[in-house]
């Protein structure tokens, strides 16, 4: 940690903490890649070490939560215990083993001239992870933006300052030990809102901000930063049944989209049915039948009346509960119109056995994933082969969907010549 | 144009243009490669096509600057003629030829449950340009945002305000000639400078703003943006000449990176010689004699006394004029440290022999484009051999140096698979 004064103007702080993390970050994007992975494998050590510490640190942030009356699903995710404990320490292990994106030439191209350009991928600089009660995200933050030689300065919920400061002293503790610049994992010294504000507005100091949390924490960012954020809103994805489905795989894939676990942001939340497939009635019963509240248009309710009525405010919801909501659309034109309509530009997939329908809405569809015949819940870094991810984006410019090392890197452009001018 | 009233209040006229943008995004981005060619070829025939129009036009706007004082810079910047409208549908024609990076797939991978992913090149939406005086701006970014796919939103200053309106009225005539929607280039009917802050804080609406001009527009865009930003402040570049370098090469790079076109972004501003190196007294000459002020630190000065001295401001000055500041610094550790604390992140040279000390200053210099015996004004898409560029941008993310076709794409995620689901 810079020699930084927690009771300091909030700017003057995140201005101190920022000027120590962009020195940190130079020297870590000068070390190699095994350097790099050393570090992370000693933090790893030092957070399996410190686990009596970082355990009785939990301890307080739980008997602080429980007395201020958290509901039971935060307090789960405030808790830490030894086998949680092991799990964090075993990610950052896996990431000090994930491929280096660090040095790699994006491209590489001789001019005319025999000049030799280069695009070689570098890290950022300095990121800003700003997150809520799980304190995990000190420790799976720290090590994806180290690994991709980026300086990050973590500002997590007050709920949890005691576990993410035990956590982040045994990560910083780690690195130092391998020789890392202690400084490459700086926890913000303060839970003051206001230090927030500060970081978002540290144009020029922090160089991308990554907010962790709920849509209120997302919107507050989106809304003051100044910074670039990389992050997603919603996500409000749909599944799509074409007329040439079959019901199987369409039950198989609503399912699990939906049903699989409902409160991530790969969740399916709408699903879309052609008027032309028959098997609409048996596929919403499935859902139903599996515990899920559906609200369904007019046509579905004119199949099932059973069926709530979903109302307008439903195609924009994102549940991230067992609660679908289900229309009927003319073909994939419809889907098209309604997705464009209501998305929020996260996954969106179609089950079709028609392939130039389906390669139409992967076409067509702008959202940062659309998938063919596979379900929603496969938005993830791991499950696209990508390791650990930092976030899912939805914005459109430098990375989107799953943003893991890759999306953690820029480049710059390198030119080997034995003379050129341009004359 | 959308059906916009100029007299709407900024913030809804640009809701409104930015609104009929998207619509002609959507349309854009799915019109295969030749169809956006062959628009462009459409615009630059009605360029020609309404040349005399556009010259009156241009005629209106001389004599309204002539009468303002406009200085002769500016007066130059603003004249078309023959030539020079007959080289701005050239380059649309050369737009049309580039290669198409919307549809490329960037990688594609198997997973091993068989879900094949691939990320694709699609275009990043609505871009907004924000311009002044030299009028070919509204061709050439319209050019390069349409063959990329992207509806654009013109500004362009009051001083070329008919120009501008003739020669968008032109491109506009040839893309809705081709088939191609009208509002894919639109222009804003006002020169009232609301719109311009309507446009930067129109986040949502607008997917990425790209400032053409000088530096108060540059900061104003930079200073002001809601919406992602691609751009330079300034260029402060270093060439920095190593005790290993040979005098003949060095005085050909830094003669060529000064004084070729002073006026540029890519040219040299400060000369940073090796304290070891014997001939920097006649490198400073070289520079005098052809015509170059030449401003000194204490070092240069003892070599030679008839130099000026270089005050503290001279080091983060971009002169854009035939003026260096000369230091002499310890070697590459000197060189380093001077362009850590006075660069600006945009191209910085190395003169060398020594391979090592030339690859460590091509790994160490933080900027977007760093090269090895070659002129700093290599720093230009097209010597890059990635045709016409929109820009050089000196931010971390997205698109680092020279941006062209590719810079104004984003990417999606498609994955095809055949039911798998996460279970």
């Amino acid at each position: 940690m810079a020699d930084t004064d927690p009771a300091a103007e909030p700017a003057a702080l995140i201005a101190a903490i920022s000027t120590a993390a962009r020195v940190a970050a130079g020297v870590l994007a000068r070390l190699p890649s095994e350097a790099r992975r050393a570090g992370l494998r000693a933090a790893a050590a030092a957070s399996r070490d410190a686990a009596p510490a970082i355990l009785a640190a939990n301890a307080e942030d739980m008997a602080r939560g429980t007395a201020a009356g958290l509901t039971p699903a935060l307090l789960d995710r405030l808790r830490l215990d030894a086998a949680r404990l092991a799990g964090v320490a075993d990610s950052v292990e896996a990431v000090a083993a994930l491929p280096d994106p660090v040095g790699e030439a994006i491209d590489t191209r001789t001019r005319p001239n025999g000049l030799v350009l280069s695009r070689v991928r570098v890290p950022i600089g300095v990121i800003g992870i700003v997150y809520e009660s799980r304190p995990n995200v000190t420790v799976d933050a720290a090590a994806l933006c180290v690994m991709s030689g980026n300086a990050v300065i973590l500002r997590g919920g007050s709920e949890a300052v005691a576990s993410n400061r035990a956590l982040h002293a045994a990560f910083a503790d780690g690195l130092a030990a391998a020789g890392l610049p202690r400084d490459a994992a700086q926890l913000v010294p303060t839970t003051d809102r206001a230090a927030v504000g500060a970081m978002l507005t540290a144009a020029g100091l922090i160089d991308l901000i990554v907010p962790r949390g709920g849509k209120s924490l997302v919107a507050r960012v989106q809304a003051e930063a100044r910074v670039p954020v990389l992050a997603h809103l919603d996500g409000i994805n749909h599944v799509y049944v074409d007329a040439s489905a079959g019901f199987d795989m369409a039950r198989s894939i609503v399912l699990d989209a939906k049903m699989r676990r409902t409160g991530i942001c790969g969740a399916m939340e709408t699903l879309l049915i052609d008027r032309r497939w028959p098997h609409a009635a048996p596929l919403v019963e499935a859902l139903a039948a599996r515990g899920c509240e559906v609200r369904g248009d007019e046509a579905i309710r004119a199949a099932l009346p059973g069926v709530a009525a979903a109302s307008a405010e439903d195609w924009d919801t994102e549940y991230l509960d067992a609660v679908a909501s289900v229309a009927v659309v003319d073909g994939v034109d419809g889907a098209l119109a309604h997705i464009a309509a209501h998305g929020s530009h996260h996954t969106d997939a179609i089950v079709a056995g028609d392939e130039v329908v389906a390669e139409r809405f992967l076409a067509e569809v702008d959202s940062a994933i659309v998938l063919w015949n596979a379900s929603t819940q496969f938005a993830d870094g791991g499950e696209f082969g990508l390791g650990a991810e930092i976030g899912i984006a939805t914005g459109r410019l430098h990375a989107r969907g799953p943003v893991a090392l890759e999306g953690l890197t820029t480049y710059k452009w390198l030119g080997r010549g034995t003379g050129q001018v341009r004359g």
